[in-house]
């Protein structure tokens, strides 16, 4: 029988459960605690530190939550192995706080999903709110469950001239983020398997899950997501970015398309989530149509987008279109669900795009991030003579190889000793991450300024003296 | 060579590549242009059309990009197979639609879930926003996860005051509606039966049931729901409302929480979702502090409550509060979702709590809800002698029971018909409604304002005469 050397001071400031819970997590990381090491019953730890079983069991089931201990059926708590990944901060609370990234002094902050706030239409929407904000009673009250009416009557016009999306706004739902909404398709949806593009975003992968529907991974190639993959990885759900492949930048050819909406009318209750993430940046010509426009309003695709990217990550505001036969249904499922974006930030929206501001806004955006990813890519190119850049031409992001260069690995850790950081393609992969090309890094510029740019160059040649 | 018959309109709304584009498009689908057609150079078509070369290259690397066209090295661009399906139009789709709910002319909704917006304290909810959006920048980029950690503390705060909720700010989780977060708890909980009350709210149970969470109806008595009911079900989760039991307005004494508390604590796994939903509106004495506080940090109780009663419907905030074993499991399961309450309303409520308007704001309604319940009881006992009224030291609404009266469902329809919208007891029992005490309905008076209740009697006398 294991000896425990613990004592609790029930006068101190933390807790007692969290007081023992520091000490075994202690011994579990000296290696006091051994692997498979039995830990005292409930019953004689609490007796012997004279606290209710309660504490000892709360602390047992924090353990057991984070992974340094197994409860076995009818025999007790084991140390599981410890691998050291656990992060441990003086905060109490702090215990369970999930992985951070370590802090290191960052001067360019190159991870995707960041935005240039600068280019946020401040005035604009500011002075709409504030007008909303003089009369806005009547925006107190519950508005239309699916986003108020002419929200997503101005969102069917926006996307069916800018997306090409059929759609009327019935079929519109506005909701607070694409995870969101996702979420509600997939409660919809339950009963099927959903594939995934690998590489990929991990995130809807991660909501599908969560929410009942197994993924399937299925390759990219140079035209996105592969149909003959799709076919044999027996899924009914299709998530996929045609227009804008994360993190590759690859656009679906029409041809492909094309198959990818014959697989879904091929099979009982298949759908494709099309999810047209980032399309407002496209560089060089006018962005394709969505799947939605070809496959027209009874078509077996749901277009997610997102407004997040194009205004301001912390708005969080995002509609999908349903065909007619989902909208049924979700509204069988859901009509009883309140909107969850509030009306005032709605109604803003509303404004902004019926003033023609959106557009605008979106068109300030596109020249000032398409002229910062020309000025890197330039940068880039001379001073990396071997380098491959691809995505150019839509995102907020570059694909970067250096086919002599250090691997993917060394390339972020010296980036990151420079000061820049980087997340590299093999983060995406889910699954046959040995297809990976190597050397490859993606660099987001969306909050780089184009003043930082010959300053941000010296630090990757000297991070990357290779390439 | 092909001859392509082609008419470009210079003066048309649409540019010139565009033009091109749709009909080389048309072209290509109509099976005008076939596979492996070879087009004209870009010069020879640009001089045919009187157009800049550049205009037919466009088209032509729009072509190319989409998989319409292929561009042969040294050769030319030849059509490839195009296997599309032809998008159709919205036509016809409109006999799809769900039907609508129809409108009926209403003077008097006593539905409930109605708030009084002129209580709505503008000035300064709008002051503050405004603000904000002054030096708002940084409220632009992604905030925390769990929501903003100032939010978080004035929440910690105000529900260990108020509501005597004892947590660690890093339990709570801000998001948009209770429903919302509801969703997440069950898919952490999934595997588990919830008990739900009965008569009860129906929403909780359709959002448990969407994530996959079983439900069994429990009874409700004068002391909410029944323990032996809830052993009984077999149920491991208990969604209830512990402070005002809707619709009947019960409030559960403290014993009764013990027992919640203890069959909580015996069996492994179980949870109590403790719906806090309009304890805000007590008007007798000082709301019972919640089961999470007599349960503690580490108990089994999950705490949810919004604010959109407190504030307006149409602004989606709520929190809920994790026990640290549940946060772990969140974190790994949801760590990578985005907030859904947009960072300018949650720093708004933050800077409302931390000023204290919004207890001064609660004061402020439940002294003109109070009066109002007051003046609305009185006026019904003085009209209907036989009239039984329940529910009164709590949240905004009345059960209404005539024990002579027609019956609940003429008693509705006869109410509609004077232009008074009510809703019936019945109708929030799920299962045994034989149970339902006859002849009851319920009145919310929330939006109802004070002049009105002389027309509202009367139009109930006009309805219940033999009341």
């Amino acid at each position: 029988m294991l000896e425990l050397t613990i004592c609790l001071d029930p006068a101190g400031e933390k807790p007692l459960y969290q007081q023992l819970y520091d000490s075994l997590v202690e011994q579990i990381r000296s290696g006091a605690l051994r692997t498979e090491d039995k830990l005292p019953g409930k019953r004689s730890l609490a007796s012997q530190l004279a606290v209710a079983v309660n504490t000892v069991d709360t602390a047992y089931q924090m353990l057991v939550a984070e992974g340094y201990l197994e409860a076995r059926e009818r025999s007790g708590f084991y140390v599981l192995e410890y691998t050291g990944v656990l992060p441990r901060t003086a905060e109490g609370a702090g215990e369970m706080r999930p992985p951070e990234e370590p802090e290191v002094p960052v001067r360019f902050d190159l991870s995707t999903g960041a935005v240039d706030t600068a280019l946020f239409p401040f005035r604009t929407w500011g002075r709409i709110q504030k007008e909303l904000l003089y009369n806005g009673e009547a925006l107190l009250r519950h508005g239309h469950r699916q986003g108020d009416r002419e929200l997503r009557g101005e969102l069917a016009a926006y996307l069916r001239a800018y997306r090409g999306v059929v759609c009327d706004p019935e079929q519109i739902v506005v909701g607070a983020g694409v995870e969101y909404l996702l979420g509600l398709l997939a409660q919809l949806l339950r009963g099927r398997t959903a594939a995934v593009e690998n590489p990929g975003y991990d995130r809807p992968r991660t909501i599908l899950e969560n929410n009942g529907i197994p993924c399937r991974c299925v390759d990219i190639d140079g035209g996105g997501l592969d149909p003959a993959g799709l076919e044999k990885s027996g899924a009914d759900l299709c998530y996929v970015t045609p227009s804008h492949h994360f993190p590759t930048g690859v656009t679906m050819p029409a041809g492909r398309r094309a198959e990818l909406l014959r697989w879904a009318a091929a099979g009982e209750g298949r759908y494709i989530l099309e999810d047209d993430y980032d399309a407002e940046f496209r560089f060089d010509v006018r962005p394709l149509p969505s799947l939605q426009g070809m496959a027209g309003p009874d078509g077996r695709v749901v277009y997610l987008c997102t407004f997040s990217k194009s205004l301001a990550p912390s708005i969080r505001i995002a509609c999908m279109v349903l065909p007619w036969e989902l909208l049924a249904a979700y509204r069988r499922a859901f009509g009883s669900y309140s909107n969850t974006v509030s009306r005032f930030e709605q109604q803003t929206l509303r404004l902004f795009l019926e003033g023609g501001y959106f557009t605008r806004h979106l068109a300030r955006m596109r020249s000032a991030y398409k002229g910062r990813m020309e000025a890197l890519a330039a940068s880039l190119e001379a001073a990396f003579p071997q380098v491959r850049l691809s995505g150019r031409h839509t995102g907020l992001h570059l694909l970067v190889t250096l086919p002599d260069g250090p691997g993917e690995e060394r390339m972020i850790a010296s980036a990151l000793a420079e000061g820049v950081r980087i997340k590299g393609l093999s983060a995406y992969y889910m699954e046959r991450g040995e297809r990976c090309e190597a050397n490859s890094v993606i660099l987001g510029y969306a909050s780089l300024q184009d003043g930082e740019i010959p300053a941000l160059i010296e630090a990757l040649r000297r991070a990357w003296p290779e390439g």
